[in-house]
């Protein structure tokens, strides 16, 4: 039996207590740990369950979740996801596999950023399809989600950009070697989200001839940590946000429509050292 | 203090651990009871609690919340909301009210279906505006979201549509009474949901000459009680939705976007008698 339990977004009580109540009768708890983080680490949740937790990494799901399986088909296997377990295709593919081999799993929901966002103050239902920013290099600096925040624009509804995360990228260097050697891990920021929102903005303004998605005066909200008691969310212009610290990850930002409801507008000025 | 504390989808267990260490501790304990419903009834979540609940109707919400507020300017109050705290606007508008108030405010996220949608296979970020599909009466029958739905489809973006509950509505007879009397709690169902979708695209035939948003033989997903061990979910055309009964409440219903991603494709397939 395979077990998908969203951890949630904050620290190791945001499990639920069916969630608590499964993992701690599983004989083995793997940690999806690259696609998203918790606020704890791998030792508070060990103590926190009682029981220990194998750290599945990238390279885990990508080529050795078959093991995990294998328990699965005479064990109680726990595969533990922070946020809910179908925020990533990864998740999603291994429900599937299991399936194949007639393994039965059951999933246990929980918040992820998708609903959690509603925190700021803007309406769920208001969004449009959410994007996602990757950390630019020298020479790859994909802008491909302008033409989505802009259509969202148009259509008057919110956009909710996910923000990079490089957890265990092998070096360039090491790719050939047998041993691959690992770089530190790196979350985006809304700082260097705002950054690269600025640079697409300014290719834009060469480009195209009709209206831009937004300049460097539109008013952007800044996310980190929802959920967690540190939570911090912050609503200013895109110049302002490119100067603006919320502290350790996670970071998400969010571009409001145009359009704001009284109600949406109300709550964001909470947010707002400016009157909107 | 006021917690606004989500319950989830499911059982009483959905609740986190978080969560349910607040609701021990508090002095007040009230169940939005309009907007959404567990699978459960107040009995059983009060013997879980270990706690009397005190049941917060539309007229509750709207009148007397701010009963509940002096509770939390000296008290531990506790509001439950099944989903998440942040799935509807009237939450939203009792945390301004207890800012204005300066009451202090902590917010328990938890998986609502705007993410547990998930589990139908479609990746959430590929989905556009959310709709709300309400009841028609004989004489009122709105039909505003058709134009998401097709703005959604030609964005290739899947779209949810939330299912219209009406509970402790007072009746046409009584509303002119000192005494309201109440209809009993209707939930809408896919079956119904599809029926309309059908009479909408019967009068949209004879309107429009462009493309259709769907037609009777589009695929649609339908899901209920998701997160709940009963969960179902179909997958089929709308002609089929309208004859296909899964039991008993919450519903919604998915209009999957026309371009499939392979891995959703794969995912969907489970879910459909014939093949996509």
């Amino acid at each position: 039996m395979l077990y998908v339990i969203g951890l949630g977004l904050g620290d190791v009580k945001d499990i639920t207590v069916k969630g608590l109540e499964i993992v701690k009768r599983c004989e083995f708890i793997y940690l999806e740990s690259y696609t998203s983080i918790l606020t704890c680490g791998k030792d508070e949740m060990e103590k926190f369950y009682e029981k220990e937790i194998i750290l599945a990494d990238r390279d885990f799901v990508e080529q050795e979740a078959d093991i995990m399986l294998n328990h699965a088909e005479t064990k109680e296997v726990a595969f533990l996801v922070v946020g809910d377990p179908f925020s990533a295709t990864t998740h999603t593919d291994l429900i599937i596999r299991a399936k194949e081999r007639g393994i039965k799993y059951q999933v246990i929901h929980n918040a992820s950023i998708m609903n959690a966002v509603g925190s700021c103050g803007l309406q769920l239902y208001h969004f449009g399809e959410t994007i996602s920013i990757p950390f630019w290099t020298d020479t790859w600096k994909p802008d491909s989600f302008y033409d989505k925040l802009k259509a969202n624009r148009k259509n008057n509804l919110h956009t909710l950009c996910l923000l990079d995360i490089k957890v265990k990228e092998p070096t360039l260097e090491s790719m050939t070697k047998k041993k691959k050697e690992y770089m530190p891990p790196r979350f985006m920021n809304v700082s260097e989200a705002a950054n690269q929102l600025l640079q697409i903005i300014e290719s834009k303004k060469e480009e195209e001839d009709e209206s831009l998605a937004y300049d460097e005066n539109t008013l952007f909200i800044g996310l980190a940590r929802i959920g967690h008691e540190s939570q911090r969310i912050v609503a200013c212009s895109l110049k302002e946000m490119k100067d603006c610290d919320l502290g350790p990850p996670l970071h998400s930002l969010v571009l409001p429509s145009n359009n704001m409801h009284e109600l949406e507008k109300e709550y964001v000025q909470q947010f707002s050292e400016k009157p909107l």
